[in-house]
């Protein structure tokens, strides 16, 4: 695939399936095994200190030859700090999000990184491709963690962005196997991101017992909330039924947001609290039921993609 | 297609796209048309007395040869008059909704109706099945008009749907073009169900001004709200703030209720009310920009969906 993919041409990749960057998941013991795969291994700052960064940069390139991306967070205080050390470090390709696509792109792109920015809407697709990014991720409302507040699910966002942009353009939010995977090549999507089921590989920093959760979710152990400060899709915990109810009281956005608190996530998906913790997980939740290896993921959704692009055209 | 497909055999089409039956929208006028197009055009009896369901169902007959359904949310209060008067007249195929399947699916089998029940969930899927219904729509959250509670999106719900049952299965919920239908059918559906395109057809009932409302829609512009009593998704207009305010504010359901009242969507869809009117409608309004023939949308869906299919071979 990779002679005539862009985005498997624009990486250096052999599959165009792409790990998502996850906070307390997606370290470099995950990402080097993703690159390792024949996919793309991405390091997820947005948990990560500058210094904590770079140890795992360093660890990723001593582990994998191949290539490996990080995904930053624009919001992060240290930013700079962050930016510079990614150049240091000869990071090659970055993903960046929750943010201004023209703050850094420019400045990326004349380091000579490969800049790529996630959207959840036409709109910021077309801000990023005109701040010069390489390529789009487009997140649907299914996936995990923070989320756009427009709602618009994989299925609809990817043709509106699809006939928005001319850039290379992968899909995100709800793809766990390779029949998802085909649906948004059908799109018009050129490759996957993939979050959940990655956050749940054997090479996840996830704590055992939020890996055990999510493959013991089922549909519906899911939602989107906080939808009046920054959404983010839950599993259902303590934690997010008394936010739900706080919300259901008519909560304010600043209530809501003394009863998150800080360190939430990192209690629940790094430390294992599944009561008092904030757990981000996406819909693909409810498919999953085992902990495998990074590289078994790679070879299913691609395996599962080719055979049900086979079933497709012969059915 | 016809030969393979099990949709298609099932109810003897030529295409495997079906028209959802919809409140105020789904007439005789739109069914027919659907019908005579190669699809399966649904009335909607969901906002119909049960004299003028009979009279849409005898004009839908005088108007194609081919077959057409009637769409029965079972909630309905003349449920024994519906069921009574579509034996009565000869209508072939039922599908029920928001109801439970082993209320009438025998009886309607006994004579000699294809049966086919629309869920949003597997266990529903599950229990449908062996309620002994021919076939399924699984509909996701993206979808117009009432939805269901869990929230799962079309590209989550149809995978684990296909891996529960084995009986035939319909897509629902933001397909609009041939690209969507595509991605559905890699997904494991035979078949696909559009609404919100079809309420915007020429011989839709829905009022000028709402279907120039879809029309001018924009991503983000539905919610799914009114989750506390009975989830439904709508365009964001006045009467959309106000239960929306009422949420934000901790109303309870009976507060809600209250709002809402009798009669919205009637005003809204039927009567023009883009004030005061609940407008129901599925993410994909902020795809479409033009009213035409019902003709025209079967056959642009299906010939998207060959287009979609060749370029996904190719490329």
């Amino acid at each position: 695939m990779s002679t005539t993919n862009r985005i498997c041409k624009l990486f250096g990749i052999q599959y165009p399936i792409i790990q998502a960057g996850m906070v307390w998941c997606s370290g470099w013991r995950l990402a080097s095994a993703v690159s390792n795969a024949g996919g793309l291994g991405i390091i997820g700052a947005g948990s990560m200190h500058p210094e904590m960064l770079r140890s795992h940069i360093q660890k990723c390139r001593a582990a994998t030859g191949r290539p490996f991306a990080v995904n930053v967070p624009l919001l992060y205080p240290e930013m700079e700090a962050i930016m510079g050390l990614l150049v240091e470090e000869g990071v090659k390709i970055v993903f960046t999000s929750a943010g201004n696509p023209n703050t850094w792109t420019k400045w990326l792109k004349d380091q000579g990184i490969t800049v790529v920015h996630v959207v959840s809407n036409t709109k910021f697709a077309l801000k990023a491709e005109a701040a010069g990014v390489d390529a789009i991720v487009a997140e649907g409302f299914e996936a995990g963690g923070h989320n756009g507040r427009e709602e618009t699910t994989t299925l609809c966002l990817i043709p509106l962005v699809r006939d928005a942009v001319q850039i290379p353009l992968i899909a995100a939010g709800g793809i766990g196997d390779g029949r998802a995977m085909l649906a948004c090549m059908a799109l018009g999507a050129e490759a996957v991101q993939v979050g959940t089921r990655f956050a749940t590989a054997a090479e996840s920093s996830a704590h055992a017992d939020f890996k055990a959760r999510i493959l013991a979710a089922k549909e519906g152990d899911t939602e989107l909330v906080m939808k009046q400060t920054v959404p983010v899709r839950l599993l259902k915990n303590p934690f997010y039924h008394q936010i739900k109810q706080a919300e259901l009281k008519g909560a304010t956005p600043e209530e809501l947001q003394s009863i998150l608190g800080r360190g939430r996530a990192k209690k629940g998906m790094l430390e294992g609290d599944l009561e008092e913790g904030e757990l981000e997980i996406g819909q693909v939740a409810a498919m999953l039921d085992h902990i495998e290896p990074a590289a078994h993921i790679v070879a299913d959704i691609w395996d599962g993609y080719l055979a049900a692009k086979k079933k497709l055209v012969e059915g």
